[in-house]
């Protein structure tokens, strides 16, 4: 194919400075891009974005591109709401040139190139891209540039030059302990795609639930599922509808444990008696397949062949963890094996089932991926570890040659902040200590969205946008781990999410509604102000404190599953107490809003009061909104002793800190997240120093 | 069939007594049911919700009231968060039992009874109705009925005996003008189920295009439609859909004029010499069918017979209105066939060619429906008139023994707040002096969504919640009148209609985003607190005003486009105001209310004015939002001057008088609607009289 002009004319502009990416953060704020690209040079001007946009498909060509093109085209229409025609035109001279190099392989491998160049100049615009990967990924940037200027809409001048760090960078949704509908999972495709992640991890099987269809082994889903799973025809249309997005699609079958749901319809494969029923609640429970059954392994066979025909990607997740042994403890067959076969304890007992399985997944061309406990001595060298221990666990697999992907630290279902996750490196701790061989091991990570307390209504919430802050720390150079920078474009980008049709932002207004009942804007307004600053208990402490067992039947409607899991108010509450205080008290103007922000808190309960009387659900917070007024009330307290310009009483210090103290206690499930700054304030205007020295 | 004994139950309880509705709704703030039913008794308790909740359907049986009765329990699962079966229960136990005395009519009949009785007790409810229709309106009441309570979810007891003031209960959505995709429709679907109206009315034909498909004449679609059409196969899905739901569907294809898309492909039927393209204006254009050509009965013929065979209603919308006859006056052909014909002026050659087409309609099968104009000497007795005109239109036809419908007062897209399209009576007027049997002849309204400037983006908020307010006044008795507890259930089912998918809450956001593009918190908080004050301009202004000459083609990005058609924050505003006058200025509570939102306008200006550098959309508002912070300083101003306790000099009342002038005037096509609250505020400081009687 003969070189096309604009070709040539990249040719000479292929010369660009390296910026360090957090110096481009601080240097444009305009530049909302995440995840931030890893290399990026600012031009002079920008690109008009207007009616006459047209683009044009250059090189390789297939159908894959034509429709990324065309939902490309969409969503600029979407966010411009200027009418374009999705069509690509014919001529050499449209706004966006693209051009791709090559066809990417059938089946999407792990390292495949995924980089791009995008050009932007105040005339046009040029993405080339080796593969079809990278031209999807450059589209997303280019999206991503397109803002209103003060001119109209437009793309700033830039010259990008990206590829990702990891070749894995995966989101896992458990669909197994809720069933979470096709529509969502697909609109959380479409959020992956615009953060650049290329792994659906598809937790599809759990003491909770079957959840795909097996025509060979109908009763799996049949009976192990309350009729909520996906059918064959739905999963390839998954399948389809991820590899249009650049995302592999890697099932997991959880086994040996986590898997009572498999034994309602096949009772023969576990350890114990049964009958078995649907497990309801949430734990580590006691049933696990039988290893030494050979039905086991012949059923796995034809399970596991079913399954990998369905599934094209190369991996295939056998699970692996979570084992308690006790039913393999409690049968007298399962121990006269071990004895027979020289197996000296469950872990042993498990090694040989997983050696077993992943014989199997070989059997049926596929790789293995497993949690931590799949690695024991004699497994094959390509088996890739899924960690939810930790970057050590990982090293140590690394050293031994085993190929893993980090998901410790980006549990998602934990209510961790953003920027926690964001500090959370694959290649920290031990293995930042690997040598490069070694390293090459590390191929990226993965967030988990574990679905013990999400629904249809809710996950979108519990996985966005935060999931875009370990989207960029997979994909964005290590040097860029500015959280400032990460909240101010993720803020952004959960905004820009929504045209996608997640539905993390508009489901919250949706549950106030229902725990409110007929309100007055007022009364609507105080829960309001309550829950944006409450944030559900964090890591493992849900089930602990929950008013009563929980169960998959527990209806999620109460303010614990309607609150977002980071607070923004909280957040910027703090940042302003911190401000204000590294003002040595002085900024008025600070002060004057942190009085504010005070006040109404402190007359809040107030007007909640009257709902609490008519809602069980508002009631269930009432004593979490007294606690708001008395830190509202304190907080003003401080700022008072404060402008007083002397230290307050040791008494006055000791029943603000008691009240705190009731504010940091979770109360319905809740934690008030201001309670720590309010503390500041208080400890600034009893101990004297800076605030009162910059006052006399 | 044997009675069943829950029906001898019934038959006990059926004593009950009429309450004036106005009353209940005082009475029963927490019932927050649209339209509110003919008869209401309120009960003692309340019927837990739970998830032992079940349903049973007795009496008649058809698939529609199955899939009705699935979707009551969907919803309901939805509104509480409670996993709900949506089978029905076997037994007759049924928390909700509901029976249905026979089928309704194959199609659907204006005036066929669509009554129904609910009674909710503490230990179940029952809802009898003699058709399906009556059916599924119970089962609307039901949801509406059912919110959090200091217990949980429940329902009040209570006795409804309810039943339509009109047979006619439309809304009408203009899907030519802007295409609105097919979702869109069956959102407002199921709006207009929630709100018990019982016909849409799709106007599918307009000069900027011919919106369905025509297998007889292709090129009408294929050539007068950008491609942007309804397959008869999605007409006929929609048609289900709104069957399912007790809602006919009344087709309209506009003619002879409001038809320039058809004369793209079939220029043969127009009375100018062609050749014609669609549309991109908005107006009323020359282009009319030509009523001497018999070519053109021919095709009407069959495009009619092809039209009346999808469309299963008894009623075909041929339009009629607004035809300006200069392309009759030019056409020497058609002058000398009136000259010929004896057919004196173009009001007469319409009415011939009205009569032609009616002829047609009839020999399909179906009764016309068209605007005023049609109303011309020797037409059928039985065709149905819409009125665009008014109530003495409405009535001067009856009289003449024609059926009629008021559209004049619901026109949604003029951009009047809920309360005025409240206070419009079909039967107000001349209307309201028929004799009763002229009064029967009035079958009810239609609400009309001309869609000049609206999309799917925006339509859902251009149509609801004021269009509820429309519907109450179709469905409830003429006395229930009372605007604010109309505007109280308003926001409470605004907030409802959500949960059907409709987006007209949610849009504004998005809206709001794309205008601001990359912001701070605070800078989008100030362009939030403006868009939340004002309003489009109204009635017909919008294009007056316009920048530019405004086209299909324009982008429906600015802030006109994004702020809901009536500003919820001004008219609670405005009602703040006269509270504090009525107080005579003493309430000092609703003085600093007053306050704390003038002192945010005032200041609001300041954080704004970074974003309208940045971005066109904001710029564009820059003069509003001084126009706003001027208005809290007058505001402030006023109040400062009504604590001073004596009236203010009449110099400072000039002053503030301007500002107030340069506040009322459109600017960015944008109404600042507390302006005219502010003077009231400025009078009061002024004139003495009671706010100083009062304080001194």
């Amino acid at each position: 194919m003969a070189q096309k002009p604009w070709l040539n004319g990249l040719g000479m502009i292929i010369v660009w400075i390296v910026l360090h990416p957090t110096m481009i953060a601080a240097q444009q704020p305009a530049l909302s891009l995440i995840p931030i690209p890893a290399n990026l040079q600012a031009g002079s001007g920008s690109l008009r974005v207007d009616s006459s946009f047209t683009f044009a498909l250059a090189g390789h060509s297939e159908p894959r591109l034509g429709r990324a093109a065309e939902r490309f085209l969409r969503q600029l229409a979407l966010q411009t709401s200027i009418p374009l025609s999705p069509k690509p035109a014919k001529n050499s001279n449209a706004t966006l040139m693209i051009h791709t190099g090559h066809a990417s392989r059938e089946i999407q491998e792990v390292g495949e190139d995924e980089s791009y160049v995008l050009e932007v100049s105040a005339t046009g615009a040029k993405l080339i891209a080796p593969t079809p990967l990278g031209t999807m990924h450059g589209l997303q940037t280019f999206l991503q540039l397109v803002n209103v200027s003060p001119d109209g809409f437009a793309a700033p001048a830039v010259t990008i030059h990206d590829q990702p760090r990891f070749p894995w960078r995966g989101l896992m949704i458990d669909s197994a302990r809720h069933f979470i509908p096709l529509d969502v999972i697909r609109r959380n495709l479409d959020g992956m795609e615009a953060v650049k992640m290329n792994v659906f991890h598809w937790h599809l099987s759990e003491n909770q639930g079957f959840r795909i269809e097996s025509k060979k082994f109908p009763k799996l889903h049949g009976l192990g599922s309350d009729g909520l799973y996906y059918t064959q025809e739905e999963v390839r249309d998954v399948i389809a509808y991820a590899r249009d997005r650049g995302i592999r699609v890697v099932p997991e079958f959880d086994m040996p444990g986590h898997s009572t749901a498999w034994f309602v319809g096949h009772p023969e494969l576990a350890s114990g008696k049964g009958p078995y029923e649907i497990e309801r609640r949430w734990g580590i429970f006691d049933p696990a397949i039988d290893p030494t059954n050979e039905k086991v392994y012949k059923l796995l066979d034809d399970l596991i062949g079913e399954m990998a025909r369905i599934f094209p990607d190369h991996f295939f997740h056998i699970g692996g963890d979570e084992v308690n042994g006790k039913e393999w403890d409690a049968n007298p067959k399962i121990q006269a094996y071990m004895k027979d076969h020289g197996i000296k304890n469950n872990d042993a007992l498990q090694a040989y089932f997983s050696g077993r399985v992943q014989k199997l997944v070989v059997k049926h061309g596929k790789i293995v991926v497993g949690w931590d406990e799949v690695l024991v001595p004699g497994v094959p060298k390509d088996i890739v570890i899924q960690s939810w221990r930790g970057q050590a666990s990982l090293a140590l697999a690394a050293k031994q040659g085993f190929r893993g992907i980090l998901s410790n630290g980006y549990y998602l279902d934990l209510g961790w902040p953003a920027g926690r996750h964001y500090a959370v490196d694959p290649m920290s701790g031990d293995a930042g200590n690997l040598s490069p061989e070694e390293k090459q091991h590390i191929l990226g990570g993965e967030s988990c969205m574990w679905a013990e307390y999400v629904n249809a209504e809710n996950v979108d919430s519990r996985i966005w946008p935060r999931n875009a802050a370990i989207a960029e720390r997979l994909w964005s150079p290590q040097e860029v781990r500015d959280p400032a920078s990460m909240y101010a474009r993720l803020d952004f980008i959960s905004a820009r999410l929504e045209w996608l049709g997640l539905t993390h932002k508009t489901y919250y207004r949706r549950m106030l509604q229902r725990i409110a009942g007929p309100s007055s804007p007022e009364e609507f307004a105080a829960l309001r102000t309550l829950a944006d600053l409450v944030e559900p208990v964090k890591d493992y402490t849900r089930e602990q404190t929950a008013p009563a067992q929980p169960t998959s039947a527990t209806p999620m409607n109460r303010v614990v599953d309607a609150v977002p899991l980071e607070s923004d108010a909280g957040r910027h509450f703090g940042e302003l107490v911190d401000q204000y205080l590294a003002s040595s008290c002085h900024d008025a103007a600070l002060a004057d809003r942190l009085r504010a922000q005070l006040s109404r808190w402190r007359d809040n309960d107030a007007q909640l009061q009257p709902l609490a009387q008519r809602s069980l659900l508002v009631k269930e917070v009432a004593a979490r909104s007294q606690d708001l007024s008395a830190l509202g009330a304190a907080g003003l307290a401080a700022l008072d002793a404060i402008a007083k310009g002397q230290p307050a009483l040791d008494s006055w210090k000791s029943e603000q800190l008691a009240v705190i103290e009731q504010a940091k206690k979770p109360k319905a499930q809740l934690l008030l997240i201001p309670a720590p700054s309010v503390q500041k304030l208080v400890e600034a205007a009893s101990a004297g120093g800076a605030c009162f020295a910059a006052k006399l």
